[in-house]
């Protein structure tokens, strides 16, 4: 499951930074930006829960009136969510701030919030900092933005790769964070990709939609959705030439989904308490969507994550999951797969050999479970891990 | 949230009892049979799932054709699930046995199996069992049904009213089973409740279908359902007298709820790892059916269940849970309250004196939790448990 890398620290066409602005009790950077040389193409994939922060609803709005941006502003220890009128006039304020110091329209700022729920955001120490910030971006500040969007993260997240396409020289990279809901309420994933290639708006929030769907909505750490969710992927054009289109469009959503779907991997490699990144694939569904309720259905399943931790091939258990997840089942025609071990075919136990082999492929820490339903060509894969008592413990701690 | 009382063995017109046939591989009661004095109404409520057990297939037929039975038959140990065309032969064969046993017509049989899941009936232990069973049946057998039903239970539930309507005094008793799935997969929950009650077969399925979603449906261990789970009341009509109608009818369903409510919380109370039981309540949406998704929503999920663990009135976790739930909501006017101490209100924290209160309340066994959402009249209640570090280790152990 390897792919993009975590060495390119910067794309052509963008300036990047992070900076101490003392929102974070405990210290550190807790403010980033990123500022594109001019406004550039911007797609957004945002939370789907009812109850969304301000900088989510802002900025959610402004990319459905025009798919564009100049300026992504991001602060880590406070969410601003269910801060009411106040959260509304704070976010505003931060876009504001952050449009008067770069010189932009206000509609050109994407503004972003990351931390404890239901605190008000101190905005005063967000506008201090702002020109201590603009001072420090720089074209490889991807580290420095990387580590100011964390909050319980244990490592920072970024990955790029470069490819050529049509004999232009292409780069991806980006950021997340992300690492389950946390204590108090940490408000939780985000993510954000650059590129230098030159797509058309409407083509990149296509392509975005698609890969975002592949990528940081198929992952699964506790099955809870945030209220702060928020993927966006900008697009400077600074490689040059007209738009990408027709096979290489195919070919740079491919790229692109490989840089996505490692930020989205390395938010369920730290995620609270996990040991295991493992893919479950649902193939031979009646239609992806099927396949994607089943997928979801096993990576969600406590009784799964469990014997995922217990290095248990449990597929009674990932049977049943799909047998409540409104996926067409029919048990005399589904194979179960731990690695390339099948573990049950045809309503029988493959017995104790191959469970043992399957067993030992658990021990491994990233690895892939498939179940063939027999009945179509659906197909979809969730990334999860195992549900540990380190998971418990994090989350069960009293806030004190 | 007490009610029933545990100390009644039986209802009039029926005798119940309990062997062991060996089906469990470390011994004790596993098969256990209730036989009607007659024929007698019969109401069923069975798993969703779409991974069904044989023996379910077959019992569900029988009561969608006729609402009536002579006799229960149970086996716990194993669940007769994923096992092919000869668990329908073993499920049908086991029904056959004990209509020969009884001398009843095989259509008047319901059959009931639970624990492991994936290896076939030893139904020739039953047949063999069979006589000594029906040999040790009795009126007040209750207690011994109760125990040979169990699989992982730490112990045995039963639960009994008896009251007064029109002058006539009705029984009201019955048994379940049941703690989560559970090493290598135990499939899961099964009731009965008997009433010597007069009722008529359909307002028996009416009533039933009404009481068990408002009790064995509304209990969350894991949010797993199984691929056996069974709820049958079965009605004698011993107590005489014409078939209860109007007000009579409808306290009778008061009383069933509260034995079947009790019955149902004593599976939550008995949960794996399992320290507190909790009444969620959601109210004040815009239907029942939306605050039952709302109540599941926060019933289920991981991060809520840690903070009861963890005896932390963690609001924002449930109002999140709520905003993905489907359940429309807005913020501004939810108010939350951990048993009589509302935390959050009108987008705002109630302070630390509540929240000290709160989380004084949450340091006992039973408590609840209301989110009033203010938009409407619906309104629903789910019992849950909290997820603890034992849960994990319980269901993470490794099938050796």
């Amino acid at each position: 499951m390897s792919g993009a890398q975590p060495t390119l620290n910067g794309v052509p066409g963008f300036r990047l930074g992070g900076v101490s602005a003392g929102i974070k009790k405990r210290g550190g950077l807790d403010l980033g930006v990123i500022v594109a040389d001019a406004v550039v193409a911007c797609a957004g994939v945002y939370t789907t829960n009812l109850v969304v922060a301000a900088p989510v609803v802002q900025s959610r709005a402004k990319l459905a009136a025009a798919p564009r941006a100049r300026v992504v502003i991001v602060n880590s220890g406070n969410a601003n969510a269910c801060t009411g009128a106040r959260g509304e006039v704070d976010a505003a304020e931060m876009a504001k701030a952050a449009a008067d110091a770069v010189g932009c329209d206000v509609r050109d700022v994407q503004v972003c919030s990351t931390g404890v729920i239901g605190a008000p955001l101190p905005v005063e120490r967000v506008r201090d900092a702002l020109p201590r910030l603009l001072d420090v971006t720089r074209v490889d500040g991807l580290p420095d933005f990387a580590r100011a969007i964390m909050t319980t993260d244990t490592r920072p997240k970024q990955r790029g790769v470069r490819l050529t396409i049509d004999g232009r020289e292409i780069t991806i990279a980006g950021a997340c964070k992300g690492a389950g809901m946390i204590h108090p309420n940490m408000a939780t994933m985000l993510g954000f990709v650059l590129t230098d290639a030159p797509i058309a708006e409407a083509d990149l929030v296509a392509v975005w939609g698609r890969v975002a769907g592949r990528t940081f909505n198929a992952i699964s750490v506790d099955g809870d959705t945030s209220t702060n969710d928020t993927a966006l992927c900008l697009a400077s054009g600074a490689a040059g030439g007209a738009p990408l289109q027709g096979d290489a469009l195919t070919r740079f959503e491919a790229a692109l989904e490989q840089v996505a779907g490692e930020l989205a991997r390395d938010i369920v490699r730290d995620a609270e308490g996990a040991t295991k990144l493992v893919a479950v694939t649902v193939q031979g569904a009646p239609s992806d969507a099927d396949a994607r309720r089943a997928a979801n259905a096993i990576a969600t399943s406590p009784l799964v994550k469990t014997a995922l931790h217990g290095e248990d091939p449990n597929w009674g258990r990932m049977v049943a999951a799909v047998g409540r997840s409104g996926c067409p089942i029919d048990t005399a025609r589904v194979r179960v797969a731990v690695g390339e071990t099948t573990v049950f075919a045809a309503n029988a136990w493959a017995g104790a050999e191959a469970e043992q082999a399957a067993h030992a492929t658990m021990k491994t820490p990233e690895y892939g479970v498939t179940l063939d339903l027999g009945l179509g060509e659906g197909r979809f894969t969730v990334f999860t891990c195992d549900l540990s008592g380190d998971y418990v413990r994090i989350n069960a701690d009293y806030r004190s």
